[in-house]
């Protein structure tokens, strides 16, 4: 008999028939002889309507009662998913985050699982139970607050938890078949990732490709969880994530971000200690800097570049007027006409040569190369956005990803 | 400094604007120098579409998970609430009946509150905050599971803190001005009562006058918590409900009850333990037997008839015909078109001929009473449910009841 964590999102849980649809998914596995702990989303848009209701009665901002208000969905979902296993003959229970025993820090809104006391699972368990966990939500134990955990929370809830009970496998259902080598829906030739290792996942991951979010990636690397991303709309295996792949792909996907702006302080002065300046003040404002680009001293002076997700772009220019001015920089620009593109990959450690066919293949379709970073199995570019689905393409189909079935 | 108790109902709190409004009056009482707890239920109609929601899912009864199901209404009022007092400047927080250790037994759907465990208001108090306590929900220590109190629950909650927090006063906010003497949609005549004891109010509510449930007066009485009954619409003064009043009145008010059914065993053998076996049987199947009258005996047999809940009459009949079976009796008739008017007023302990004013009032009329009960302070007949609007207006008008100002 197997532990089996299952996450279903908002999609999956979206109206009546879905949650019957869910249930009978739980159900057989359960009939199949396996123990089932499933996590749930809110059902669909029923988050934006409380978010609306939210905007409908005050414009400011309330981040305990928010999340006070906002784990209403999760708790309306699992109720109603646990009715309907029961419905099939199974035992089931719900639980909210804090009687789950998911602890987080008092972060509202982006609130980090600390600890999961899972004992009351335990128990429902032991006593033959189905266990529907409300995902995305826990309690903060020292103000003894509900807490919200934000964007991918409940991905991060089914593996945390599949850590917590050490669960033989985490599944994570989804409105796709699986990871994909690209964007499907810029990239026809895009085919499904059957397995793919942790850390090409997590650089994926932190590239843009939506299906997975870093944390719950990060999760199971850490805790040895093998997550399986599959369709909750049939039976196909998905996507493997794991720690140890069959076959060792030298470019396995490639991920694009549309949602970063670059930020340019130009005519830096050349001295020691400008750019540290620069990039403490951002990190104390909470920026998350990722991509940085100082070109040579020219004249006595330089120009520094970075790239900022889409919500920090304020704050950014802010802080990185303020800067420029008191060390007699020329001045800051923004530009958020920018696309990121990153090529994945382990066999990038020991095959060098990528980088350069990456830049040729670019090169070839006349698409200007702005910013390059590079980490061990990863290259990003930045190029102009209205160029990225050009781009993408020529990558697929230069670096050998395009699916002959396809 | 006082400390208040308030309450506002479903439709008090039905949409953002009225959100704002009862924060406006929280905040009003602080700004007076009280201390508030305020108690909130589900907004208008969400009660309603959580349960169609779980009737679209499921047929069946799930008890803990409709509770857990419908307890998400407070959640999403109190969070608003909160807010919408953060806004006016006002420090303030929400909490769900388990925060806010409102202990309950654990019969789902109609719990009753056994214990509070008020610390975590009293910290928020000191703190300086408002707190906003969700209506209609507890938790049951030994399961851990959540509850919900059933009809009238909100009002239940706000009396059973006032009681373990030792307030100063408990307000519930209606969508009416008080009590009235008669049910003001039949009689124009009915006026607001100003003022009214614990044992007036709590025959009136259970005669069926929907302002208040007997729970929440019951509570009341036996913690001496002084309960306003108000409009959450204006100011104005409302009803108090308390343990003296100024004024003892003959015939404080008229309250009508047309969910009733009767059903009638006839031609019972009048031998003795027949009455005991139909009674024990339907006190086992849970049906609340409210009035119960038997006539005298002819030619060896009689016949029994008692009035039950509308919600327990096919149980009633099922019970009821089994008995009449196992018994030899002729069978059992069930008539759902009766009306019980009851009339109430503390001054029948010690004034006689208020029966007899009743009878004479409804005769009179024209109207024939098919059953008659009474208590120390109450009197009720059955009436046929079409000539209730009739019999209660001849009675408000005959016992003096009528206000000269309507």
């Amino acid at each position: 008999m197997a532990l089996v964590i299952q996450k279903y999102g908002g999609t999956s849980v979206a109206d009546a028939e879905r949650i019957r649809h869910v249930a009978t998914r739980i159900v057989d596995t359960v009939r199949d002889g396996d123990e089932v702990v499933a996590v749930v989303s809110a059902m669909g848009i029923r988050t934006d309507e409380l978010l609306e209701l939210a905007a409908e009665v005050s414009g400011r901002s309330h981040p305990r009662e928010l999340d006070m208000l906002l784990t209403a969905g999760e708790r309306v979902t699992m109720a109603l998913v646990a009715m309907a296993i029961q419905d099939l003959g199974i035992a089931a229970t719900s639980l909210t985050g804090s009687q789950a025993g998911i602890l987080t820090n008092g972060r509202h809104g982006q609130a980090e699982i600390v600890e999961i006391r899972a004992n009351r699972i335990r128990e429902a368990l032991n006593e033959g139970k189905v266990v529907i966990v409300a995902g995305f939500q826990g309690v903060d134990p020292d103000s003894r607050d509900v807490t919200t955990l934000g964007r991918g929370g409940s991905d991060a809830t089914a593996v945390a938890l599949a850590a917590a009970l050490t669960a033989d496998r985490c599944e994570l259902y989804k409105d796709v078949d699986g990871v994909f080598t690209a964007d499907p829906r810029l990239v026809e030739a895009a085919g499904k990732i059957d397995e793919i290792n942790f850390e090409e996942m997590l650089e994926l991951a932190s590239a843009g490709a939506g299906v997975l979010m870093p944390r719950s990636v990060e999760f199971g690397r850490r805790f040895k969880i093998p997550i399986h991303v599959r369709s909750s709309f049939h039976d196909g295996e998905g996507t493997w994530v794991k720690e140890e792949t069959m076959e060792q792909a030298v470019v396995r996907g490639i991920a694009h971000d549309e949602s970063e702006a670059k930020v340019t302080v130009y005519q830096v002065p050349d001295t020691p200690g400008v750019a540290a300046s620069l990039f403490e003040a951002l990190a104390e404002a909470g920026v998350n800097v990722d991509m940085i680009v100082q070109n040579v001293s020219r004249d006595g002076s330089t120009d520094i570049s970075f790239t900022v997700p889409g919500v920090s772009i304020d704050r950014a220019t802010k802080e990185s007027e303020a800067v420029a001015a008191s060390v007699g920089a020329g001045g800051v620009t923004v530009d958020r006409d920018i696309a990121r593109i990153s090529v994945v990959g382990l066999g990038m450690k020991t095959e060098s040569g990528v980088a350069a066919r990456m830049f040729r293949l670019l090169s070839n379709e006349g698409i200007n190369i702005e910013m390059i970073s590079t980490s061990t199995i990863r290259i990003s570019c930045v190029v102009r956005a209205d160029r990225v689905g050009e781009a993408v393409r020529a990558l697929h189909t230069g670096l050998g990803l395009d699916q002959a079935t396809s």
